[in-house]
């Protein structure tokens, strides 16, 4: 039987943690996918720096070569910034081949035009792993709310930031010693602005907006604030109120009709959905028109839960690929 | 176009909830559905107190009628008991009609049976609305869970226990103020046994281990306790030592790998999951091996919230059957 043949872009946490799980879980997948699953070549800027990869892997630093290789099927993208990436995904798409990203700012930039080539070349894109680790927020949107309108989304989706308030809180640290906990944890970069200064956050909701909504709010209409200037003043007076403060991003229609998205500490109530939500785990808050109000709880990052959101992404694609094959 | 025509089994809260759902967002469902939708026929025990239905629906007690109605395509069933609804929807499967059902209690003696029978008829059974109302909990392991395997599970699967549990501790009422606090908000019967004494959340957690591990603890591995004996004295203790007493639903193998389940008054820390969990709302904690802990929450009951999980089940087989009509 004829494999199904991956590509991996980059092995940093996530990509290590998808090789790991193909390895750990072999069995489980190739009989969901019905065929052997076989990682074929894996993409890395330094090759000589991975030398305990199985021979027959095709260890490379060439993208071209991947969205060239006809016999390479589904392409897992886990490497950082808008480009390379986008341009690559661009051409593995007009290969025909399915593609599952964890890239986050791309993503936010690009999937709007990704999606709509995907659908013009009758490929798939899963994109999961980019908004909230392993919480499977984005097919619960996809597959799970067809009946139901989102009407806003109140979230937590930065691990770094809720890491360093709840041990602000917890311990009573400042932001700085808070920081640097996170960094000694592997919770933070050398460079923490993206997460504490919530450009991360801010991507994720981007792409929540363009599911639920099919659109973004306009620049004028965005407000984004982080978490440097929460002092352990604030953290007290916080929890004096019985309340705790969080970074929370939010996406609404205002009183005019205008969709608004906001990333900004919030100091919220005990009975709020996002108040229980500590540590480096992210949570989303959907109000929804029929259901009501749901929240889903998880991990936000780390190697196994995004793997785990990519994986789960390929078993979708290869179902819904089963019946095209069937079809055709 | 030929519509697709429903059958509506009971007006109760979820029957009415169903209907007046179908009426409010008939466009977006007749658009997911790309037919007409028509309501054509209501089974009720007693017409005579629906005088205000449209003269164009069928009203009748006759079950057996639109079992052998070859017009119906899908049946709604939202009565409770065993029986009739076990023997009708048999008869619904035999006469190749998809099923939707929001019967605990007929599910959890009997699901696994009308699985395997709508499997060989080549028709869909939708049972989301069996277990914890308007959160998707079912499809999420049924579609999002495909490559991760959940290793244990702890809910709050009764609305009317946990409201009782939290009003006892907020408003520092006894269990008899609380039970009769709920049977005044309608969330308790005027019989609440099979609430507070656990039958309700063990049915929904017998149809949780038949999805997930494919068969449900045998008679003797499964514990069910009350929260009759939750007095204001034991809630208080909890509450000193920062915990809340929950009444939680566990189902986990234990270390001869039996599966074993239970219903019980747990008393939780202020780090589980569950604790953050209040009123009438449900939660599901599940362990997985790949992602890891995921916790959903939401509305337990209600009209709209289960009417919402029945509505979900309705599009995700129709997403089915489109492409099995393609296919044919």
């Amino acid at each position: 039987m004829k494999p199904i043949n991956v590509a991996l872009i980059g092995l940093g946490t996530v990509g290590c943690g998808v090789y790991q799980t193909f390895h750990i879980h072999k069995e489980r997948l190739e009989e969901l996918a019905g065929s052997p699953i076989c990682i074929s070549t894996i993409v890395i800027e330094h090759p000589e720096k991975h030398n305990k990869l199985p021979p027959e892997v095709n260890v490379t630093t060439d993208l071209l070569a991947v969205a060239n290789d006809p016999e390479i099927d589904v392409v897992f993208e886990a490497i950082v910034g808008k480009e390379p990436a986008f341009s690559f995904l661009k051409k593995c798409i007009a290969g025909k081949k399915h593609v599952i990203t964890a890239n986050k700012e791309m993503f936010a930039a690009h999937g709007k035009e990704l999606k709509s080539l995907a659908e013009s070349y009758g490929t798939k894109i899963g994109f999961e792993a980019t908004t909230a680790g392993g919480i499977p927020i984005i097919q619960t949107i996809q597959q799970l709310l067809q009946a139901n309108q989102v009407k806003s989304v109140q979230a937590i989706l930065n691990g770094t930031s809720n890491f360093i308030l709840t041990a602000m809180r917890v311990e009573g640290l400042t932001f700085a010693e808070a920081l640097s906990n996170a960094q000694k944890w592997g919770y933070a970069e050398a460079d923490p602005t993206n997460d504490v200064e919530g450009y991360d956050a801010l991507y994720k909701l981007q792409i929540l907006s363009d599911l639920i909504f099919r659109e973004q709010p306009e620049t004028g209409r965005v407000k984004r604030l982080g978490i440097r200037d929460i002092t352990a003043d604030k953290i007290t007076k916080s929890q004096k109120s019985c309340e705790r403060i969080k970074h929370v991003a939010t996406l609404e229609y205002d009183s005019k009709g205008n969709l608004t998205g906001s990333v900004e500490p919030l100091s919220l109530e005990e009975n709020h959905p996002l108040y229980a939500v500590e540590g480096v785990n992210n949570a989303i808050y959907l109000k929804t028109d029929i259901l009501g109000d749901l929240t889903l709880t998880g991990p936000g990052a780390g190697a196994f839960p995004t793997a785990s959101a990519m994986v789960e992404d390929f078993c979708t694609i290869l179902k819904k690929e089963q019946h095209l094959t069937v079809l055709s």
